[in-house]
């Protein structure tokens, strides 16, 4: 008999840890007990979960005393706090924020590429950035058959990545559009910038704050993050990420060079037997990944593959997938599942 | 006293044959006599330029005999038929389609890159598709300055630049969302392939139907355009064109590699001198390129450059204008102004 657990769900009101409540559900995640956890703010209020009413309690450090599992999605400054507390007291934490992902002593894990590093945990598992998720996902399968050594990826990106006021913001905005009415900004690119631009019928080349070098957050996420999970240093990875008005799913253009040379029929058939990857490619029945059918789905979607024209091994992907289910919360369920198949929970 | 000449414009009803109208008025451009060219369908209609009216007339062969300038950009097969036809009557097509754009016999012509081809026209001269334009545009004074090598390109493109009815897809898809109703596509992404995909909170990343190397027609187009305009026939390009849903304005997510080494501040200064180039960037101030700001703006507006971190020749761009304009209609009546200012008209 499986062993039950009990899990915490710190953020659980979110866009992405409404999910993981959906996941843990679907996939049958097992649960002894369970608790919700929000600030004082929050605190008192009710949640529904697998048709069950429970009372959200405030997220102090005594909160995690007995708990397994506790699945973070509530800001990189309540993981900072509340974390470790967690850890400390027998908790394994999987934190979806980015505060922890750098850091040498926590493990930053997609189960399918480098399941391996979870037993080196500390207490502490980074959930990867959503963006890097999917890409590694895709090109772990292609690294390991033929050598990888440089990634540049554009990005599309979805506004549920940026919660559920951006999104909102964006029926709103697009309301307002239809309607021949004024558009107003408060959030995106990022509410924690100072100037913001409408996302409705426009691009924005911003996600996140933007570092010293010029390349944002988000882009250092996907250049750092892809390095890590790969464990791979000497990569050569360039990003530059951009919110579209896009509801969930992310889609990456994606330039790689291999170390071996290969074709792209070579390609298909590593993607064809590699977990988690769906391959749509298909160019005469114009059969590709679309974020529109995405949304929803497990697998991170992979087509457009075509090999460069001027470089054997260069070779173009379009990959696609739902950012909040393995862009976040199905990938940190998968972490536990995975923890708990080899003996970590 | 300028010359004044007698104008066709064939294909006045679509995008961008109102917008070359409104370019001719806007710019001043010299005209005697003006005739509107359609098929038999439409000739007898009215239509309205500066104040006056006029009848359409049937786009046949004689029509074209005293004409000086035809503005062509009523589909490939029209151009195909009647370019030549024009061009036998002693008039200069500027052919918007994509008919004639390799043809080594047709000078194909950004003004402010290669405008030097125009005295080698037979009397028919080819505007580049519209994402080719505006990256060269941006492109060719960097090249001049530090030698370019190699171009990657992943493509943001509006949706008018699938024409008007496809514009009205995108609105009823829109107003469909929002109302919770089902959103049909009939159109996107390209009219004559056998499947639609909606564009409203999607993105396609297909853009006119695939050759058989895996690459769309619109991906050859930038790769071959780019080459013919830059006299680059050994440059490496390599594109991913995606359609997004924007009305107007094509944005570029641009990788490019140059020989020489060189810096941000030095592009930014070869940028700030270049002609139909407005430099937005200032990451200080969130100040970068996007497509609903551009949109009726005359310039290639260039932001978030810089440099790779793997590679010190490496340098990364954003590059957005209106693809209705510079991308199409004001690239077209800036040839036409060229031709006029080296005597060639």
């Amino acid at each position: 008999m499986t062993k039950q657990l009990t899990v915490a769900v710190v953020g659980a009101t979110g866009a992405v840890g409404s999910k993981m409540m959906e996941q843990l559900i679907k996939r049958n995640f097992p649960i002894g007990d369970i608790k919700f956890l929000a600030s004082a703010r929050s605190a008192g209020k009710s949640i529904e979960f697998n048709g069950k009413t429970y009372t959200i309690e405030e997220a102090t450090p005594e909160a995690f005393e007995g708990v397994n599992v506790a699945l973070f999605s509530a800001g990189g400054s309540v993981s900072a706090a509340l974390a470790p507390e967690a850890a400390k007291r027998g908790a394994v934490v999987i934190d979806n924020t980015s505060h922890f992902r750098m850091d040498p002593e926590v493990p930053l894990v997609v189960p399918e590429v480098n399941r391996g590093d979870l037993a080196k945990h500390k207490g502490i598992i980074a959930n990867p950035n959503c963006s890097t998720i999917q890409m590694v996902a895709a090109l772990e399968p292609i690294r390991a058959a033929f050598g990888l050594t440089k990634v540049l990826v554009s990005t599309y990106q979805a506004v549920s990545g940026a919660g559920i006021s951006a999104l909102q913001e964006l029926q709103t905005q697009s309301a307002n559009w239809d309607a021949g009415k004024e558009v107003e900004a408060n959030i995106l690119p990022s509410g924690s910038d100072k100037r913001h631009f409408p996302i409705a019928r426009n691009v924005i080349p911003q996600i996140d704050k933007f570092t010293d070098n010029g390349f944002t957050y988000e882009e250092m996420k996907m250049i750092n993050e892809t390095k890590k999970i790969m464990h791979a240093p000497e990569l050569k990875v360039a990003a530059t990420c951009v919110r579209v008005p896009v509801v969930s799913g992310h889609s990456e253009s994606v330039y790689i060079e291999v170390e071996k040379e290969t074709t792209v029929q070579a390609i298909f058939e590593v993607l064809r037997n590699a977990p988690g990857i769906e391959l749509q490619d298909d160019i005469a029945t114009q059969t590709y990944p679309m974020p529109i059918y995405a949304e929803g789905e497990d697998a991170t979607f992979v087509g457009r593959i075509r090999q460069d024209l001027d470089n054997k091994k260069g070779f173009h992907l379009w990959i696609v997938s739902d950012n909040l289910l393995k862009g976040a919360a199905l990938n940190s369920i998968q972490i536990a599942e995975a923890m708990l198949e080899d003996n970590l929970l």
